[in-house]
């Protein structure tokens, strides 16, 4: 199907190179650092007026070819922050100098960023940069938005978008960050869930107590604390605040039945994982869990320590994972209710929402992208079956764009769940390089024109909600 | 009674100034200061050969004044060591420096170790010399042994004492060390609580895990902690462990009446505290709870944190205080097999001893030495009843002393417990110096002879287990 002569792989990799050689950590480096990675991706987009623009944190690199009038518009969306690198003694090779090497299933590039999101974002622009030289043109127009700030929750792109929703306007946002779930099966991710949590504070008195002065004389806020988080789920798994699964409709037979034909072995992640068997709520199999149910898991708690005390507060960090249509603010007043009807003789209870509070995003299966994207995939991997999979994480972009702009935004990225993303030694499979130009090649072909052709979207109002999206934890 | 002439409170205050002047901080006072402190009170048992006495840690300080042969031998225990200062600035007058101030009930002197346990321990001493000076002799023969890591813990106590067995052969112990419950009721400990801690470990994965890439698919260690820890008690206060009561009988009818006739105000207790109530145990009084009932508190919890992990491991430090015959052993056997019945599907789950295990100590109300004690506190305060209190603190030394010597202890304490012993600002209401002066003379001729007379006991042989007894959190 495509003509498109792919630039060589070593001519990519020298590239990549360079880019990977800045060491664009959000969270550590200096502003000249992050200014320096913006540039060089910025500089990539000749082809589209690339250029850094300000924001109140790091810059933000844009550009548009929109050579196409008539035809659709797609915004490419990705990232050029990198992790920390962590403990640097654990890298095999140095974080910042990509290095080619053998993995488990053929070559692979090490170094921070490769994967997420320094690889897969480049690829992109290597190949459109190839078709245009070659072709002359893109079947449609494309619109860059790449930020600085993606590891560290995007705290300025909110406001970013909301001021310039009138440039950014498209049909679809194109994620290239995001990851295919296993190398050896092609996926297209159709939904994320959605995040909520909150803080459960136990007072009692108003200082730690001797635990033998003051036993059995007052509540501890502990044993509070923990009937609190005890109730919380029933033996069998499943969440016990009333009117927490609102929203979330179980998955249908035939939904159920897809994911049951996807070989996961329940030892063999279990093994990985270091945990004696796998878990969660009764009637569902881990992969229909993890996918299509919401959790609600404590994260943390925290309450005198190691002696004889009765501690004078108890907490618990709380954090719900969201599907369907549930409602984070109506999830919250269930807890609330759920709380308040515990008993706490002796104590304070109070519940907290803590950070912003983000829906479940999906994108329907029948959306033109979707076939797009599976037909782009399928003509890559040939062999497979494209799966429609679940980002069990959540993503507050997706909905930032959708209120913000209007457009839906499609996961197509070529890094892989295994890539140690965030880890030391990350890297990126080399075939991933041309497969990804191959498939995105594809991909916005089958956007342009014909059948999957996408469908403008209406631009809705700017809806000042979105700020709070800045917050969410991810 | 007594018709000893008291020393002069200001020239006891003056000679106690001196005493407080040493830094005596067992937890971070260099050798040379400790020794000091040592070396002070030794010089004050010139009258009993006083000198110190080298240990593993600290020294001690011994004396022994032996001239009534054919009379009773009690052994007078005390400690030189000290808290530490906390907040220098939160302290009205320097901690070192013996100040008298006018306090809400009368005079105070202020300064840390006045209360606990410099000046309880310095009167005694005061009144002996007077004694032997005024009289020739004292009526019975008394030993002395001041450690110097009463607030460490008393770690190298039991080895000491069971080097030195037949050297503090006595027959009875009387522990200048301990505290009047109240100001105003005269009170005499006739037990104190035992411990027995245990740290309750949930093992999930190698790792924190996303809470949402992995959420839905294993077990959460902190919820297996919450129901475990919720499944502690009943949802009346009562210890839902079974057998954990076995040994603890209740307090009888009488013991029931007779604490009910203490004046106590829960609701002021609470208001001090800054709870809303009191609790604890259904179908007894705070009082009761605090006095003759067993507890088990959560000391504290830790895991994860405020991030949106499965913790890899959650933790929960407990502890249980003790009474009457409640086998300290037995109790942690109970909780294994509570918690071992728990469900924990997905994790592996660990009960720890920590510390060592103390049971509750007793003394016989009818033992001659609490009347003896009843009477000469009856001297002093004539118009007040002596109530029969319990230290629901542990005190391992007094098991100690039961298992090495054979010999009760008897405690009686100048000081009060809201003298704010351990905080900044410790204080001792001045009349205690010549109430404790009468009351010890009175003590001493009571048990010399007379209806009261103590009797000798039988010295056991050492015991190995003894030594576990240096771990035991108090």
């Amino acid at each position: 199907m495509s003509n498109l002569e792919l630039p060589p792989l070593d001519a990519v990799l020298a590239d990549l190179a360079e880019y990977v050689a800045i060491p664009s950590d959000s969270r550590n480096a200096d502003p000249a650092t992050m200014r320096r990675a913006a540039d060089w991706i910025a500089g990539q987009l000749d082809f589209a007026a690339g250029r850094v623009e300000q924001t109140a944190g790091h810059p933000v690199v844009r550009g548009e070819w929109l050579g196409a009038p008539g035809a659709p518009t797609v915004l490419v969306y990705g990232h050029y922050d990198v992790q920390p690198t962590g403990q640097e003694s654990e890298w095999l090779s140095p974080p910042f100098r990509l290095t080619v090497d053998h993995g488990q299933d053929g070559d692979i590039a090490r170094g921070r960023g490769v994967s997420d999101d320094k690889g897969p974002v480049f690829l992109v622009v290597a190949m459109l940069r190839a078709a245009i030289a070659q072709r002359g043109g893109l079947p449609l127009n494309v619109k860059f938005l790449i930020e600085g700030e993606e590891e560290i929750g995007s705290p300025h792109l909110p406001e970013y978008v909301r001021q310039h929703h009138r440039e950014l306007a498209c049909d679809l946002v194109i994620s290239a960050d995001g990851a295919q779930w296993r190398p050896d099966e092609p996926s297209i991710s159709v939904a994320s869930k959605g995040l909520v949590a909150f803080t459960v504070t136990v007072d009692g008195a108003r200082d730690d107590l001797h635990s033998g002065r003051y036993g059995g004389t007052v509540a501890n806020p502990v044993h509070v604390l923990a009937t609190i988080l005890a109730s919380l789920h029933r033996s069998n798994g499943s969440v016990a605040v009333a009117g927490f699964y609102d929203g979330a409709t179980p998955p249908s037979a035939q939904r159920r039945a897809e994911l049951d034909a996807v070989p996961f072995d329940d030892d063999l992640f279990a093994a990985q994982l270091g945990v004696p068997e796998t878990y969660g709520e009764a009637g569902y199999s881990t992969l229909q869990r993890l996918w299509e149910r919401p959790t609600m898991e404590v994260n943390g708690v925290t309450a005198g320590g190691r002696y004889t005390v009765i501690p004078h507060i108890a907490r618990a960090f709380v954090s719900c994972r969201l599907v369907g249509d549930q409602d984070p603010q109506l999830v919250l007043e269930a807890v609330d209710r759920h709380i308040a009807r515990q008993p706490t003789p002796g104590v304070r209870v109070t519940v907290e929402q803590d950070g912003g509070a983000v829906p479940a995003y999906r994108i329907d299966p029948a959306h033109p992208a979707i076939a797009a994207a599976t037909e782009a995939l399928s003509a890559v991997y040939p062999e497979q079956e494209v799966l429609h999979a679940v980002i069990a994480g959540t993503l507050p972009a997706t909905t930032l764009f959708e209120r913000v702009l209007g457009a839906k935004t499609l996961f197509f990225s070529f890094s892989t769940a295994d890539e140690k993303l965030h880890a030391p030694n990350e890297f990126l499979r080399l075939r991933r390089v041309h497969e990804g130009m191959r498939a995105w090649d594809a991909l916005l072909i089958k956007m342009a024109d014909g059948p999957h052709r996408l469908q403008p979207v209406t631009q809705p109002e700017t809806h000042p909600e979105t700020q709070e999206l800045a917050q969410a934890k991810q």
